[in-house]
């Protein structure tokens, strides 16, 4: 209770990670204060010390993850505007390193209480906004470069590759859709803007032989979450705990 | 208690919109039966009567909710397979009749308990399917009338759709973006896959002019369910009751 500015940083460096994990393992609905302790070697009363309460600690966690996220995408690679785009997309539908795509499933409950709750979609928005900017620019470069056809519209299809994006995650949360086959689809759809005379290509994905194959079955039979420790708490008196 | 077979019917079917009520006012997460007996002129005894339970009523929900959506969707208007695809999707994304989105947000928080209540998923990947088959369907019409571009995939397009149509639904509640011009997003983008030498055309909508119009803001200032009554329960054990 005595840190000193560092050591701050450090525990609630550690809480804000340990708040990760218990999303992850226990989803957001039945998340206390008590499980993100339990996630680290620190006590309750230590989390209660660093952070002014529930709220203040999801918010924080939240702008946790828009700067990881705003610094995973700052600087996409590639030679071309087209190839920074798809390396851009990849880097967003990156399946890896979410087992049973435990934390998107967590992130679409902190969605869903956007409307209910101060502050979440003000930062929820901020990471739609900078995203739409960032893919428009990189098709507006794709434009006056010649790569993509002049009649894309760099807002038009950044509003709705951020929508796919949106609908990528829910799909794969709510039925169990698979990440990678959605996130090539995409690769795809940006492959169709390209302009007819525009001598490009963009680099296989691990999925992209299964997306663009055609008739095969698009659905995993990946169950997602089901015995994550979440439990089904049959009679009691709300209907939703 | 001593209902005849259809007085059972009837207080079973006012006990589901009652669900529906009590949702859009409430959301999910803090619903309990005597919110849903208290949209209705009946006890919650009554509610406990026909419904084995919390469980069992939300999955009759789940059940009434996919059935309202087979036969609003069941059989789209229009000339051309073209037309009755845009009908489609202007039916299915008709923001009409949820005022401030707010069934849209509470189904959001459903869809994000998919992966922890048993049934859910189902119910929620019969829709996904079955929509996915009615959009591959009139794509593969289309393509054999000659109106869609033969390279169109039903099959890749009607997955990139449905992925979509989620994303708006997403969009939507979490950052409150306006489904109309998501819509009509989605509309030009069923009109892109046009063959060069088709003649048609697609009747506009409301929200057309603004989704094709290329620079205005995409974003409505909507703040969706904010003061719809939920808490902001402060300082209360769990993270998020």
């Amino acid at each position: 209770m005595t840190d000193q500015p560092d050591d701050n940083h450090d525990t609630e460096a550690a809480f804000i990670d340990a708040t990760y994990c218990a999303l992850c393992a226990r989803g957001y609905a039945d998340l206390t204060m008590q499980d993100i302790a339990d996630e680290t070697d620190k006590s309750k009363a230590a989390l209660h010390y660093h952070f002014d309460g529930k709220q203040d600690l999801l918010l924080r966690f939240l702008d946790h993850l828009n700067e990881d996220f705003l610094d995973r995408t700052a600087d996409p690679t590639g030679e071309t505007p087209a190839d920074r785009l798809v390396d851009l997309l990849r880097t967003i539908l990156d399946a890896d390193g979410d087992d049973d795509n435990q934390f998107t499933t967590a992130f679409m409950e902190i969605k869903a209480q956007a409307p209910y709750r101060d502050g979440y979609r003000e930062r929820l928005r901020e990471v739609d906004d900078r995203l739409r900017e960032q893919i428009g620019r990189l098709v507006a470069e794709g434009v006056d470069a010649g790569q993509f056809d002049a009649d894309a519209d760099p807002e038009v299809v950044a509003d709705h590759v951020v929508t796919y994006v949106h609908g990528t995650w829910t799909r794969s949360a709510a039925v169990g859709a698979d990440v990678d086959a959605m996130r090539e689809r995409l690769v795809a759809y940006v492959d169709s803007l390209f302009a007819a005379d525009a001598d490009v290509s963009v680099a296989p994905g691990s999925a992209e032989e299964e997306a663009n194959g055609g008739s095969e079955e698009r659905e995993t039979d990946a169950e997602g979450g089901d015995g994550s420790g979440r439990a089904d708490d049959g009679e009691d008196e709300e209907v939703a705990a």
